[in-house]
């Protein structure tokens, strides 16, 4: 299974669009339609903030009641729709029935997603123009939608897959938006991702889980969760493929795996003002709970982060951070390498050694350091717990672009 | 009561002196040694990381065994002596036997601090120098120790108080070096206190615990918990007046608090890039425990502080940090004002009610958020707890700062 990146390949009875509705004011798409031409089985994992979207409050109550019969997604940017109260949710839903009149469907069988701006009401006029566009220009074609679900992301994040099985063949597309706001528990991050297989709700919610869980919970861009993150699965069937039974849910699952990795790495790799691509991968600590909240602390650090956007080997900084992670740790009994690029197949230069710094060159550390992708290996000697983490730099331009994002 | 801020009065039986010992390449003042006459009853707070530094682990096994009779705190600056093993531990023991020898003390009555670079090893000739020579300074004036703590601050930490009681009066003076790394549960903060006030061991450590948790512990710059912090508290009784009954400790206590709070502030309001001192008074929360939670949470939020830095009163951002602190929390039970300055007799202008955006002017938001202070009330709606957390921004100038702290 090869994942075809940056472009998504048709999904059997699935059609998409991208339009300007006027959210933004820089005649930027804003509102993406994603619609079935069958019902959906459906499934979704959402943000853990206690300060939940209207969008999110929605999908939550819609995929509870009717998880079996959604036919579309409508996203905006420019308006996140959080911290609005019952007006917003008033909004939410009828952004909902607005999209189900245009479509000659339920208002119950549409799901909404919205990213931006914490705390404004949704501009409902904009919307209806967006619905109205949207749903005339349904294509094959997942660019315009991928496009018009970005904030200050500065491209469009698409992969698609094709799946054999004994059944036959299948595709998986998937899109997903980020930039800031990206950490454990998910982050505003939104992604929509559908197939043409068929599948039982339960089997679509528990390789939805598993999949998040090894990527969208596993990247870390400024320790910020959002109150808006969604991923939603939607599952039609036209493919004429059923995934059931042991094998061809694993196959399934290795693929949706792959597919949310690759939209996660992509959402660090275009984070707001990143220079530098990082991997963590913290083995041996004493669970894997402990090893993705010890790379999860490493990777929030202020002070590491600085370190990477300077090319510095601050390696000291990187074990403090993890002593400071909450979780069982012990500096004599840890060790720690770099490596140069994405990869993690060898451990590279070892920087320091069962508590103390390892006899290095300073040059060799700052040689990989000055690379756009570096890999931390950080060894506990506790345990059997792993689990990788990607993360980035913190640059001058993060902060030009958290300081007058609304203006 | 009144605070003598920016300077320290003398502190009867007290010497200090600061010196250049060469652990900073530019000639700067690196070495500071704090010397009483006599025994002190001394009590230290410790940073929580699992990765304590060398000096930590010897202050506190010191402490443990002999309270009642330290004579010297040793500070440098340019080096951590953190993550350096059992050498760092050696050299730790050497500073205070360095100390020993030059004062006719034993090494048991000398504690030592370190900040600076960590997984370097202590340079043990510039700390030989740095010994010779402050132990040959020994003056009243503490502006040369106070400035030879500093690393990345930008102008010395130093207050005393005179305190008037039924058996005369005695003073308090203290220092304290701070700027990165700032963060709950301390941070790479250190502080030494000196008092010629006579108090009881145990008092002494509940008055430091106490005044710490309202004061050091409840500043954040940027969410880094650093391996070295020291807060230690030194009483010679050399004013002759001994500090016992619950008036004489509440009088003591009142002003170790406004004196700890007032070095708490002043290390953040020189936070590295500092340019917005944020006085977070978080009211009406579940329990205490939770509204300190949630006043670090926003603290340490890149987001809300980069909307400091950039005056976006984002008040979302707020809510949102609010939200993902792990306590009890509503927003639909939640409210937030603003005001300019740092006290906060006045809730100010109203941003959230109950969960929706409050009826106020966009531009009357901005006028106060251009202000060098500003004081943000959330009000949970919740309960009884109460706790005020002093922050800062995060600027281009951290970034710069952090990027390069070692080149």
């Amino acid at each position: 299974m090869m994942l075809n990146k940056s472009s998504a390949d048709a999904v059997a009875g699935f059609q998409v669009a991208g339009v300007h509705g006027g959210l933004k004011k820089d005649g930027a798409l804003d509102f993406a339609l994603l619609v079935s031409e069958c019902d959906c089985v459906a499934a979704g994992v959402f943000t853990r903030n206690k300060v939940k979207a209207a969008p999110v409050l929605l999908d939550q109550q819609r995929l509870a009641e009717n998880p079996a019969s959604i036919r579309a997604v409508a996203t905006n940017s420019g308006c996140a729709n959080a911290c609005t109260g019952a007006v917003g949710m008033d909004n939410a839903r009828a952004t909902a029935s607005l999209v189900a009149d245009a479509l000659g469907i339920a208002a119950e069988q549409v799901l909404v997603m919205s990213t931006g701006v914490i705390g404004a009401h949704l501009p409902m006029p904009a919307i209806e123009r967006g619905v109205e566009l949207s749903s005339a220009a349904l294509s094959d074609d997942w660019a315009a939608a991928a496009a018009a679900i970005m904030t200050t992301d500065t491209r469009p994040k698409l992969v698609s897959a094709q799946v054999e099985c004994a059944g036959g063949s299948y595709t998986i597309a998937g899109m997903a938006k980020g930039a800031g706001m990206i950490a454990p528990d998910m982050a505003t991050m939104l992604s929509v991702i559908a197939t043409d297989a068929a599948l039982e709700l339960g089997d679509l919610q528990h390789a939805l889980g598993a999949a998040t869980q090894q990527s969208f919970n596993r990247i870390v861009v400024d320790g910020d969760t959002s109150t808006n993150d969604t991923v939603l699965l939607l599952a039609n069937g036209r493919s004429g493929v059923t995934v059931a039974g042991a094998e061809d849910l694993a196959a399934f699952q290795a693929a949706l795996d792959k597919l949310t990795r690759y939209l996660a790495q992509e959402i660090v790799r275009d984070g707001e003002g990143v220079t530098k691509f990082v991997t963590l991968d913290i083995v041996n600590a004493a669970t894997v709970a402990d090893a993705e909240r010890i790379g999860q602390t490493i990777g929030a650090s202020l002070l590491t982060k600085s370190a990477f956007y300077g090319s510095d080997a601050n390696w000291g900084r990187i074990v403090a951070a993890a002593g400071r992670a909450g979780t069982a740790f012990d500096p004599n009994r840890s060790s720690l390498w770099v490596a140069a690029g994405e990869s993690s197949s060898q451990p590279g230069l070892q920087i320091f050694a069962g508590g103390m710094p390892a006899d290095y060159q300073e040059a060799d550390a700052a040689a990989i350091m000055t690379e756009p992708a570096m890999t931390f290996r950080l060894d506990c000697g506790l345990g059997q717990g792993s689990a990788t983490i990607w993360t980035c730099d913190i640059s001058h331009e993060y902060i030009s672009i958290n300081g007058d994002y609304r203006s």
